[in-house]
């Protein structure tokens, strides 16, 4: 079986996008297609209301506040001129384009495995319920490497 | 036939330049090389002039108006303290190496393919006319994938 | 023997250290890992205090104003906040999580090979003298692919 994993280390809308559309897009002709969220990336798969607030340390805190999940998440360069993810939302369903939240819930149906970077969680001070349930485990570089070897595999 | 891949997702003036010293320099020792423009780096293959405005929707106004062809290029860090890429073309050029502009020829004389993500260029309201005519196809994931299969594959 | 190549294109202290908690995770399962620095990356091995100044050019100095070492690396997301990698550094320390400068100790006892590009240095007017003396090689885009032909190759 071919296979893609891709390492979402960015948490911004647009690297997310392309993330999943190209997991999507693999999974749909029977890629296995492995996510490996790590720092910034953590926001995309953190549940928007979980705990009162996640993790316990001033820069967890800081993540906390740019985070809260792939509703709002930045949008690395048109950010600079006032536009946000909400207009390329906006844009993207004019266009029939499927939206990061369809993308992820379709990654979810396509069964793309989403794995959270264990030494990310440890310095940001994150849990595993601090995720969508769909995070299916909590792994170290090791494991990953062992689950991408033989595919190709892509740093986003 | 060796085989390098590159998606090139971002369109800063450097990263750009990186893509395409590296696809220049394996097709130099006959790698078979796939360039997949996407997102932001369809700004790197972008025609300077075409239509008049390219798109119609706001965000691809913004994209318009950000990009305009590998002549305009942002540089992703250098841009913050005012410098831009003019400057590193400058000294490219005083230090004989090749500019962005002389690697997109270099890289085509040598027989790297050119490719557009399909997805981006229907968020983006772009056609197929928008770009420079060495543009081969427009592809969609799971023809990227098939393409890039049994290589090494980067995300820039 | 697998094989882990990374290009260490970024120079944020954040990517910075993605990249070698990929490197030292590989290369305690015994993969043979290569990091090459180009571009920005390049001050991640850079010496802290070297010639006076380092290159001769006006970007040369700006890199060189930018970056000094790993201790001075910026990122990416965070300092837009006025946080600062010496935050992070702390907050690793706290959590018992291994820093960059360990990490880059470490890679090194891990036998993970460390190479310089060719290209920018040329661009930056940088010399071999002006990295760590663990920079095993300076090497062009031709001898990077051949090291890291048949493994998992990243772009960071």
């Amino acid at each position: 079986m071919k296979k893609l994993s891709i390492v979402c280390f960015s948490g911004d809308f647009d690297r997310a996008v392309a993330a999943f559309t190209m997991a999507t897009g693999a999974a749909a002709v029977n890629y296995e297609v492995n996510l490996f969220f790590t720092f910034w990336g953590l926001n995309i798969v953190k549940k928007r209301r979980g705990r009162s607030f996640i993790g316990k340390g001033f820069l967890a805190r800081i993540f906390n506040f740019l985070g809260g999940g792939f509703k709002n998440l930045p949008l690395s360069r048109l950010n600079f001129l006032g536009a946000s993810p909400k207009l390329m939302v906006r844009m993207m369903k004019k266009r029939n384009v499927a939206t990061l939240n369809e993308l992820v819930q379709a990654a979810i149906q396509l069964n793309v495995k989403l794995y959270a970077c264990e030494m990310s969680m440890i310095i940001l001070g994150l849990e595993k319920e601090d995720f969508i349930p769909e995070i299916k485990e909590v792994l170290g570089v090791a494991k990953f490497l062992e689950i991408s070897e033989g595919g190709q595999t892509l740093f986003i």
